[in-house]
């Protein structure tokens, strides 16, 4: 298909499709003239993987890394979905005390040879923000965290498809990044259904 | 103290402070002078909350909600909390299905009376983005998330203090927004570490 029709199919403006040409983040077309070239199914897929990072908050670096792991994907699955999920852990500072983020990590039941080192930066800015704010996570709380994000992920993990390689980084890199909103959309409603069901207020 | 003091306490620039004065989410100082005014501690926590919801990525409108809720606190602890939760929930488009959204209300325990719009709206927001990258959460997984963020909600309202109204808002407001960060930091390293228990790779 051609540019427009694209377009059309993916719902991406040509002009946002050119710069994600220009930005190698969508293969080029198969040239069918000098000055046309033809498009596919794989086109309007990578498109909706990359519209879906972008709606996400994933800036265009973010990008760049997961169309480079489903464009050559590493061979050991645990790798594999290593480089994928931190393909979408947003970069932070590493000038940052890490013994309260590795302390949480050895309650998981990790070690830190497990993690990349953005994931657990992430954690320690996460906790240095709390501090900052002056805002002590209960002890009880901590604990629930640990346990019941733990079994979450266990779940997730379970449902990785073992069909293609594609379809597992596909899966980890979108479940991973797009997930967020709906994870912390629904704890927010969890929370609204605990305090009614606490305070009795607001039932039917 | 005076507001360079204010700012060297705070760890906030003048300049910053004064546009939180002119927007009024720093309540004005005593006036010590016409030219001069006088800080105290409640504006430095004060500052503490408004960088620390900065800093969590709400924007000036969800803070200014945040202080309309610190200063007139609502006397019913459900709506209290209600209020608290919905001022650090984003708004999104209304003009979406909402029946998805709802099922899921329904599977976790409540009803649509127990929620603010913006929270169910989230909620469809978040399935509309996973839709439109053509990503499904396999029902397994669904399950997990509805069970262990319900938990989660539970631990996390069962530990709201009663010491005063300002500390439980506080606690929500903070405990609601700036928690999120941790926990999708520490969502990810548990998949990491589910993962490593799965392959057996990068172990010690």
């Amino acid at each position: 298909m051609r540019i427009s029709e694209l377009s059309a199919q993916s719902g991406v403006p040509v002009p946002t499709i050119k710069y994600y040409l220009r930005e190698k983040l969508l293969p080029e077309g198969e040239r069918s003239s000098p000055t046309q070239a033809s498009y596919g199914v794989a086109h309007v897929q990578r498109l909706g993987v990359i519209r879906a990072l972008v709606d996400a908050g994933v800036g265009i670096a973010g990008v760049r890394k997961v169309v480079a792991v489903l464009e050559e994907p590493p061979e050991n699955p645990y790798d594999l979905l290593g480089a994928a999920n931190a393909a979408v852990t947003p970069a932070v500072s590493t000038d940052l005390d890490l013994t309260a983020a590795f302390a949480l990590l050895d309650r998981m039941g990790g070690a830190p040879q497990h993690c990349f080192p953005e994931q657990i930066a992430a954690v320690a800015h996460a906790l240095a923000t709390l501090d900052r704010a002056g805002f002590t996570v209960p002890d009880a709380v901590m604990d629930a965290y640990l346990e019941h994000l733990g079994a979450l992920a266990e779940a997730e993990l379970a449902a990785t498809p073992d069909t293609s390689i594609e379809d597992a980084v596909r899966y980890v890199v979108l479940g991973t990044a797009l997930v967020e909103p709906l994870i912390l959309a629904l704890r927010r409603v969890a929370e609204q259904v605990a305090a009614s069901r606490r305070f009795g207020s607001g039932a039917p």
